[in-house]
């Protein structure tokens, strides 16, 4: 429970929850913003308590809105997701980097007569698939990738979208060197850049991270970053919703995408320690990002309210 | 030819080999530090002329040593691929990366009861277990490392090497990570860093930059690197040839590795344009790395020297 972080942690700029500042904090937020893994669920298991204190929320009348990094879902498989754990959620409540890596290219007008490769998984296929372009590679690409490196002059690919890519391998990395290292102008998009995730609840594994480290040693260039703590997913809220970022709470497990997300976007920012980020995360002397408040889990907000739910 | 080369490059530090230049240097030089891939060979292709210009070398009393930062190999390999190839070269003549990151953990006492988990090739763990080292991992680990990511806390990995793996997989760099991100004190060795390489002679494939890319997105670390631009291994070839840096001309086709590796120590250097270096990448506003000298490959010393091989 929020109770029992030290106090330690007080003495650092980020407050920690209180039944006075929620109901502050809940009287003037019209929005919030949750990150997923670690904030909602843990792999496929939902977090104790979460469905109950959204629908708190959507009681009051707040909007919800689902801003993930995890980029091996579309947002019509988030959706699926959501209903399979018992939360009804809408795909346009649902803001992926997979969506954003399809409206990147969209917004910029990227040509459709030229690929995409993608190291990643499902969910960006289908993304940039539904937005029109025309994905190459994807998951399950192996022997097919030996094939396409011998084809690379005939392939007009333009862009490469890196993403979390649990079947990684050489082959997908060598096809998007090339790609990026000998095709003028192609762009390297990466979805995110978490350093671990939580795949399942027992234990952390490698993030999107890793397969955008891996190109960046190979290409020695720096990727144009789409997800969280990149505040590119924001315009679309912005327009969806009409809320502006003040009156909006960005809630996630993580200092350097969720927080530094909301903390770039201009809204209210609260960490849960129910993820990757331990409270020592937060006091240690490098850290520089420090949310305005913090708690145990997202469920704080509802037993912090004593509320009838 | 060297000749062939645009005159604009002349107007940077570096000066064109001549046959004035390449005499003085043959005067001043008592031992030269060879590159391998992209100035002996390229994948298992002997460039032209190597074979006549090394001769030539060691007939005027020139010691020769051959600097690697390939690491799947060990010296013992290397010196087989040399045979293999028409050319004379005894391991002890080899310092290779592989080598290298054994030697590391052997000058720094690394605990022998400690384990090391290996991201890379066969190369790496010949040569750790030649130092009395006991390696886990290496290039056909699939099935197991899932079996060992259960067994994390029992194993005791106090340092994890990483170096080129054309057979990295997910569950190779999730046990790296764990064992760095986890393990107190664990050490992130890298062979090398570099971005790509020529593991055929027909194109560039990933390089060790690749996995250690990948390993530095999801630990958020940088390693210890261990071959080339580092210095680690001029202390062993100080140690066996007794001739200073000085006196020593270091002989590359990559310049953020080979070059530098020769002006960190001191050295002479000429860079070939028969590997990854374009003409064009010496001449790049954002390149700071100038040899002293170039040409076109190595066997332009024999020719500039009017020898009778």
């Amino acid at each position: 429970m929020a109770t029992e972080l030290s106090q330690s942690t007080l003495k650092e700029k980020s407050q920690l929850l209180t039944s006075l500042n929620t109901q502050n904090l809940l009287d003037s937020v019209d929005a919030f913003l949750f990150d997923c893994d670690g904030v909602i669920w843990k792999g496929d298991s939902l977090i104790d308590g979460v469905s109950d204190t959204l629908d708190f929320l959507r009681s009051m009348g707040k909007e919800l809105v689902f801003v993930t990094n995890n980029s091996t879902k579309s947002r019509r498989q988030y959706a699926k997701k959501f209903h399979s754990v018992g939360i009804s959620v809408s795909e346009d409540e649902i803001f992926s980097s997979s969506f954003a890596a399809a409206m990147y290219l969209k917004v910029n007008k990227f040509p459709k007569e030229k690929k995409v490769y993608v190291i990643g998984e499902e969910g960006i296929l289908e993304e940039l698939e539904l937005a029109g372009f025309t994905p190459l590679g994807g998951p399950h690409l192996i022997l097919l990738s030996i094939v396409l490196c011998t084809m690379l002059h005939l392939l007009q690919v333009g862009a490469v979208v890196v993403g979390l890519d649990q079947y990684i391998n050489f082959y997908k990395l060598h096809y998007g060197t090339l790609c990026i290292r000998e095709n003028p102008g192609c762009l390297f998009i990466a979805t995110n850049r978490d350093a671990v995730g939580n795949l399942t609840d027992l234990q952390e594994w490698p993030g999107a991270g890793c397969m955008v480290g891996a190109i960046c040693g190979t290409t020695q260039k720096d990727p144009i970053v789409v997800g969280k703590p990149s505040t590119f997913l924001m315009d679309f809220l912005l327009e969806k919703f009409n809320i502006p970022t003040s009156k909006m709470c960005m809630v996630g497990d993580r200092l350097d995408t969720d927080i530094l997300f909301g903390q770039n976007s201009g809204c209210r920012t609260l960490l849960v320690f129910s993820g990757v980020t331990k409270e020592s995360d937060l006091q240690d002397p490098s850290n520089q990002i420090h949310p305005e408040y913090m708690t145990t889990a997202l469920s704080d907000i509802l037993h912090l309210t004593n509320n009838k739910f």
